[in-house]
């Protein structure tokens, strides 16, 4: 079934619902979910509505135009308009490390994650064969040890994403710093994860940090990425139960499975259109 | 703030929520929280919405007739609401454990739990001292060892609710089976919790059953009461882990902090009308 | 690092742990992990000891020896001697969907589970590309449409099995049933997944039985297969919260993600030979 | 049944397990439950050892010194030996916030912790008719309004602990900052529970630094208390998860059901004698 997704934040006020809600019912428009959600502290207004697109009876150009001008200018709402029928396109950067590259591969090609796959990025070869296997490209960008060689070789990326119009960048526990003009390219469109339960143990080698501090769980955490390093808007949480027991490399471990659900998560909410950002959060419907 | 709540289940059809929104709009309705649910395969529409009662333009009987006449009829719906100033009348029926009374007492005590308790009522003497501390009063009703002590202490117990004008009834952990009159006269009215992750190990010592068919996890089932004892519609259920270490009595200790927070789950859900039964299915939003 | 690992039981009595002890210290084994239960109602003590193999005085034929003579038999011990350099043999089974079959493989090929995988058998064609993909033989066994059809594939698996000397059968959602006889020639040694709460939901369809009763939580199961189907000793367990708005379909999707996760556990605590069983329980240490 | 506990810590050789376990067979000691722990890294053996004290053939001061000269002095070990007829006695500290408090009273009184409560004290009034009702003397010391108000309070907090003679402190949400003297002299023995994951959002208001930072799940951290606030070592954690939908008020909420879980299993594991602290690290059995 086709359907078409209206993400909505505006001001709140009276009658936002019921503006919407009228649109759809003078239009044919038969609402499947409908999510909403009211910040009282901000006073800001979001909603989330599905529609079956097939029995709609106004065609894509028009819907966005007379839903802008009768709906979304009088609320001053920021409007995205998706349509299930036209599936994200992503781009999936990863290093050495398959498992959450593996656990997104294994999803998708069961059919599980509505998204469109275009391509595999890494700065290490090992990949390929899995990728190619599923019939995924698989382009390997190495990091030349030249002076520049980092800045090239994003450069080199960010042509490849171009090349395939990716449209979300998913870093699969990608361990190369992005410049901050491609983070600001690309703006709640790259999901990182990292590997603990932010804000807690920032940085660098948050298991070591984690087994340093004697915690008794461990977490991790996907988010959109941003210039300041970890404190992106958080899209998904998660942790689990350690013990004394567990050292830096059982904590690894552990932290890997954490690691696939949470990223997996994270980006299904993207590419079934449950995010909207404000602020450095996150609404996930 | 004084609120009202809809609670709405209907027939599925298109413009059901455009209805609800106008109407509330149309008197100066301002919507706190608003959730739907639609059964896709009964074909049923759910809806609960809160709104600011103190803003509203009409009184309690004109705006429940009008909404009655203009929006629930044409739409076939049930219809329940219930206004915060006038909090749900809570009797609590516990037998020798503590645990599950005493967890809603402290809740109730600490302000936690808006409802209006009205009387605690037990076959043995024990809680007299902690509830009549709090506050609350203590029925001590035991069943006489005579042939129909048990038919004339459940009379009892049904003089004592009516006395004091109690709408839900709560079974903390008490340890008498209730007549079916008795369960038919409270429909949707008794919540019950049962020491197992339902439906496994319905019937006594669930602990036991559980420990000789060596599960790895136990769990709590709050539900309402119905005839057909543990089959009841499910309102919250909980697990935790455990392990071959653990026996019937550390699986009792491990179930009861189970039994105590599903249990308050559930009276919450209740008093704050988050629940629509269907069938022998709630919807709790 | 080579390690031994013994796993024991036996009566309970006085002396046990001075006894593996002094036997471990007189011949150089460095004790790295150990732990132990008694099971006070039936009087079992159970232990699973790890020390370090290398700098240990005797060889394999002469400790076992020795250790049956001097420790097991007096206290008359059952015991299993395992060594890390002798990898568990395994075989997988599966039918047409990839989850558990794909986890498994991204784990084993991570590095992760430590175990000699030797071959992969489907009554499908669909994972071949994978398996071989990664490494691993696939052997396509197809269920005739005869009337021994099935009889005769149970026959090849059977002979497959044999030609890689697989130890262990994991079913990773293998959707055939096996004959009695072929349980009973593998005791303990065929690990299945049941996508439910054991002993919730035996039996086929357990997410529509569990949509059918609105439970607020699913679970999965993985225990040894036993005659009794979904009566086998259970290692692990895991659960995850539904809501309403969950349908057959969901159900089914968050489903898969518990039966990967528990299989994945159940299987690593065989390969490293944790779990002892007795009667239809188990001791996971 | 009554009981002794060895709690043992030493450098890590070979032959500790051995002739702890020699000792105790040798003076009719039945090992009930024993648990060890080697830190790898540090180098660092932990054992706890619980045995039937009724049949051992020792009394306690002979046990203790023979214990100290043929087993803790040739290992260098560090031995704490406690009796299960020795209840540990406890003195729990409370503001005005009741959860903790009333969670910790509930239990006590069900006879679900084994610790000899002796007194409760408070800043505040409010829980004066809920201890005494339960039989637990209760000392009102208010900090008056005068320039060292607070330092004469905690001198009187500290009378009333050395009159009940306290081992252990319970700070049950004690809204007041202890003196580093005060800290300094109860070393390992104040439990106090922070309403956050530590490391993340120390200092005052978590919930509200954590609604500010959008995260999707809250938590509670028990520790003892040292002189460096929130930096203690942590002995349990928990987390729930949160959605955007929870303000800050709903956030304290949820975080009280984690903070009262949280504050009485450390308790728990205190009382029992399950926790060797090292470092600023805890080995919990």
């Amino acid at each position: 079934m086709a359907t078409a997704v209206l993400l909505l934040s505006c001001p709140d006020r009276r009658g936002i619902v019921a503006a919407v809600a009228n649109f759809l019912v003078r239009h044919g428009g038969n609402v499947l979910h409908a999510d909403q959600h009211v910040d009282t502290v901000e006073g800001i207004f979001f909603q989330r509505v599905e529609f079956d697109w097939d029995g709609f009876s106004l065609e894509r150009a028009e819907f966005e135009a007379q839903f802008r001008s009768t709906v979304a200018e009088p609320f001053s709402m920021n409007v995205a308009v998706r349509y299930s029928e036209d599936q994200v396109r992503v781009g999936i950067l990863a290093s050495r490390q398959p498992h959450c590259l593996g656990d997104l591969l294994m999803r998708w090609s069961a059919g599980e994650l509505p998204m469109d796959l275009r391509v595999v990025i890494s700065n290490h070869p090992d990949h390929a064969e899995l990728c190619t296997g599923l019939g995924v490209p698989y382009r390997h960008l190495p990091i030349e040890a030249e002076p520049d060689g980092k800045t090239r070789q994003e450069q080199q990326v960010r042509e490849v994403l171009a090349d395939h119009d990716v449209e979300l960048v998913v870093l699969a526990r990608y361990m190369q710093i992005l410049s901050p003009t491609f983070i600001a390219d690309h703006p709640n469109r790259i999901i990182n994860i990292h590997h603990s339960f932010l804000p807690a143990f920032v940085g660098a080698n948050p298991y070591r940090q984690a087994h340093d501090r004697g915690v008794k769980l461990i977490g991790a955490t996907a988010h959109y990425a941003t210039d300041d390093l970890d404190e992106g808007p958080i899209i998904d949480q998660e942790t689990t139960r350690v013990t004394h027991r567990d050292d830096v490399a059982r904590l690894t471990r552990a932290g890997r499975d954490l690691e696939t659900t949470v990223l997996a998560r994270a980006v299904r909410a993207h590419v079934e259109h449950r995010i909207l950002v404000y602020g450095r959060k996150t609404v996930v419907f």
